[in-house]
C-alpha cells in the first residue's frame, strides 16, 4: 500500500468522470500528473538521477494544486489537525513557532505535547495553540518511577494520536534520554497507526541514532540543516559529506533508510524520497535567525496531511496515488516558508526574527493561491 | 413564570405610554413585536414548523432591537457582568476567547472560573478578565480531600454566583470527573437563581450525560457543533442524525429538553426552543479554525443578558413577555459572530485565527448597530 494511500473513490461511470473534468478538484489532479512526471515517472526520474541533478520544480503551482479548497459545509478538523511532539524546560520558542505556523497556513486545530515545565509558557503565547504538559524529563522523576511514568505518558498521548492528521516531531525536544525514550514509543504509534511524521531538530538527533524509528515508512519525513545533514551521512551511509549539493548523495541516504523523504535545507531546499530529487530555489532569505526551520516543519505537516487527502479522494484511473504526498508537502512548505521569508526580509532586513516570517506566511499563501 | 421573566414596568397612565412611543426603546419592543410575529406567535410559528422549514430572521435588525443604549449616567456593571466557567491544565485558550468576546461586545466585567493551573496562564492573556483560580481536578487532589475541597469550590463559586447576568459553561472545561460534579452543582445553583447559563463545549459532554442539569430550564442555551449535536440527538431522542439541515429534529430535541434553547452551529446557524426554529446564515467565512465557537458563546451570553434586560423593562401590554430572550440572544450572537468571521476572513483569508476574529467584533458590532 503506497505511501499509506488507499484510493476511496472508483468512478466507474461516464457521467462521474465528466462531471469532474470539468472540476477544479480534477485539473488540479492533471496537473500534479504532469507536473511530476506522469505515470510510472519513477524509473524515468531515478534513469535521470544518474545524472545527478535534482529539478527544479515549480513549486508555486504545487502549492496551488494540494491546497484544500475552502469550504463553509466543512466542519472543524476537516482543513487538519496538527501536533508538535516537542518543548521542554529549556526549549519553548520552537514548538511554538511550529505549532502556529500549521495554524496560519490554514489547519484548524494545532496541538502541543512538551514537558509540565514548558507548557505554561507555550500557553502563554498564544490562546490559538492546545498544549498538553504531559512528557517528563528525567531530573523530575526518580529512576524507580520511570516506568510507570513512561506507561503514564504514552497513555496520555496515544489517546489523542488516531485524531491528527501529521505529526512534527522534535522542535525543542532537548536530548534528556528518558524523554526521548517515551518520544521513541510514540512514533512507534505513530508509524504503526500510519500517521505521517515531520522530524526535525531533535528528532532528528533521535532518529540518526535510532534509524529504525521511521526506517520504510513513506510517510516519515527528515528535515536535516547542513550539520544534521553530516551526521545522517556518516551514520547511514558511513562516509563523509563531500559536496552537499550532490543530489545522488542525497537520493542513496533516502533510499537507504528504506524510502522515507528528506528535505535538506539550504540555499536551495532539496528534496529526495530515494526515487526522485526535486529542488526549491524561488525566493528565500540570506537572514538565518533560528526558528525558520520550526516554521517549515509546521508547513510541511499541514501541506503533507493536505497532499495525502488530495491523493486518497482522487481517481484511481488518474494514476495519482502513485505520487508520494511526502514529496509534494515538503515542495510546498518548502515555497511557502521561502517565500515568507523574503517578504519579511524586504521588510524588516537584518532586523527580521522568526515572528516576522510566520505574520507574512498568510499573506505568501494569498500572493501563490488567493483563497477566493 | 415564561423565560423565568418578571415584567417589571406596569405603565398604567397615559402620559407614560405617549412618552414610551416616541423613545428608542419602544421602538425596538415594536420592532421585536412585529419581527418575531406578534403576540401568541408561538402556535402560528409551531403550525408553520410543520412544514419543516425554518425561517431566516432579520438578525440585524434584533442586534439593533436588543442592544443595551449607551448611557454616561449608568455605571459599571448594568451593561453585563459574565462568567466563563472553563480552563483546566489542558486548556486555556477556549475560556479566554469566550471571556475576552463578552468584553469586546460591550459587558462591563467579564469573569474566568478555572483551575489554579489554568488561572496564571489565562491572567495572562489579558489584565482585561478576572480570573479565579478556584476549580480543582481530581489529579492534584487525594480522595479523602474529595468531598470537603468540592464545598469549598461551591462556597467560592457561589458568593460571587447572584451578580452575575449570565454564565458561559464548559469553554476548555476538560473531563475531569470530579471538576464536572462540581460544575453540575455550579449548574444546579445557576438554575435555582434563574441565571441564565450559555454551554457549549465539554458542557456540552456534562449535559448530554446529565439531562436534568437544564431540562425544562428556559434559561439555558446549548450551542452544539455537529459532533455534539449528533451526541445530544441520540441520547436524548435516542435516533441518528439523518439530515443535519432537518428543523423538525432540532425543535424535537428542544422540545424533549423542556424548552432549553439550541444553536447548532454550521454553514447556517439554527435555533430552536421547541416552539420557533430560526435560522441566521448571513456573512459567514468558510474558515473553521478551532476557537470561533467560543465567540460565539460569549457573544450570545451578552446578547441573551441585555435581550432580557430589555424585555424585563418592556410595557407588559406589548406582549414582549412572550419573546424568549435566550432565542434572541443566539440570533444576535450568531449575527455578530458571523460579520466578524468574514471581515476578519476578508483580511487575513487562510491564515484567520481566533484572535483575529475577536478583533473584529468592534467594527462588525459598529457596523450592524453604531454607537452613536
Amino acid at each position: 500500500m503506497k505511501h499509506g494511500v488507499i484510493s476511496r473513490l472508483a468512478l466507474s461511470d461516464c457521467a462521474k468522470t465528466c462531471m469532474l473534468a470539468s472540476s477544479p478538484v480534477f485539473r488540479r489532479q492533471q496537473f500534479l500528473i504532469r507536473s511530476l512526471g506522469g505515470a510510472g515517472d519513477h524509473q524515468t526520474n531515478f534513469a535521470r538521477m544518474q545524472n545527478l541533478k535534482s529539478v527544479e520544480v515549480d513549486a508555486e503551482s504545487i502549492v496551488r494544486a494540494i491546497t484544500r479548497p475552502l469550504d463553509p459545509s466543512r466542519h472543524k478538523g476537516q482543513a487538519g489537525k496538527i501536533a508538535v511532539i516537542g518543548g521542554c524546560r529549556e526549549y519553548t520558542g520552537a514548538p511554538y513557532f511550529a505549532a502556529i505556523s500549521a495554524l496560519k497556513i490554514g489547519a484548524d486545530l494545532s496541538h502541543v505535547f512538551c514537558t509540565k515545565d514548558a507548557a505554561p509558557v507555550i500557553k502563554s503565547y498564544s490562546p490559538e495553540l492546545i498544549v498538553h504538559p504531559v512528557l517528563e524529563e528525567s531530573y523530575s522523576i526518580r529512576d524507580e518511577d520511570k516506568k510507570s511514568i513512561a506507561s503514564k505518558v504514552l497513555s496520555e498521548v496515544d489517546k489523542w494520536m488516531e485524531r491528527f492528521d501529521c505529526l512534527v516531531i522534535g522542535p525543542g525536544l532537548g536530548r534528556d534520554p528518558f524523554l526521548l525514550d517515551c518520544v521513541s514509543e510514540i512514533m512507534r504509534y505513530a508509524k504503526k497507526s500510519n500517521i505521517p511524521m515531520v522530524i526535525d531538530g531533535d528528532g532528528l538527533f533521535l532518529v540518526t541514532n535510532n534509524l529504525d524509528l521511521v526506517s520504510g515508512y513513506a510517510l516519515a519525513v527528515l528535515t536535516p540543516n547542513v550539520n544534521e545533514y553530516k551526521r545522517l551521512v556518516q551514520k547511514v551511509l558511513s562516509s563523509e559529506v563531500n559536496d552537499p549539493d550532490a543530489p545522488q548523495e542525497l537520493l542513496s541516504l533516502a533510499k537507504k533508510i528504506g524510502g522515507v523523504t528528506i528535505l535538506r535545507k539550504g540555499k536551495s531546499d532539496v528534496i529526495s524520497d530515494g526515487e526522485t530529487v526535486k529542488s526549491v530555489s524561488i525566493y528565500g532569505s540570506p537572514r538565518r535567525c533560528g526558528g525558520q526551520g520550526d516554521i517549515l516543519s509546521g508547513s510541511v505537516a499541514v501541506f503533507l496531511s493536505w497532499a495525502r487527502q488530495h491523493i486518497l479522494s482522487a481517481d484511481p484511473n488518474k494514476n495519482l496515488s502513485s505520487k508520494n504526498p511526502a514529496v509534494l508537502g515538503c515542495i510546498a512548505g518548502s515555497a511557502l516558508m521561502r517565500k515568507a521569508a523574503s517578504l519579511a526580509f524586504l521588510n524588516k532586513k537584518r532586523s527580521t526574527v522568526t515572528g516576522d516570517i510566520i505574520e507574512c506566511l498568510g499573506r505568501s499563501f494569498e500572493d501563490i493561491s488567493p483563497a477566493t
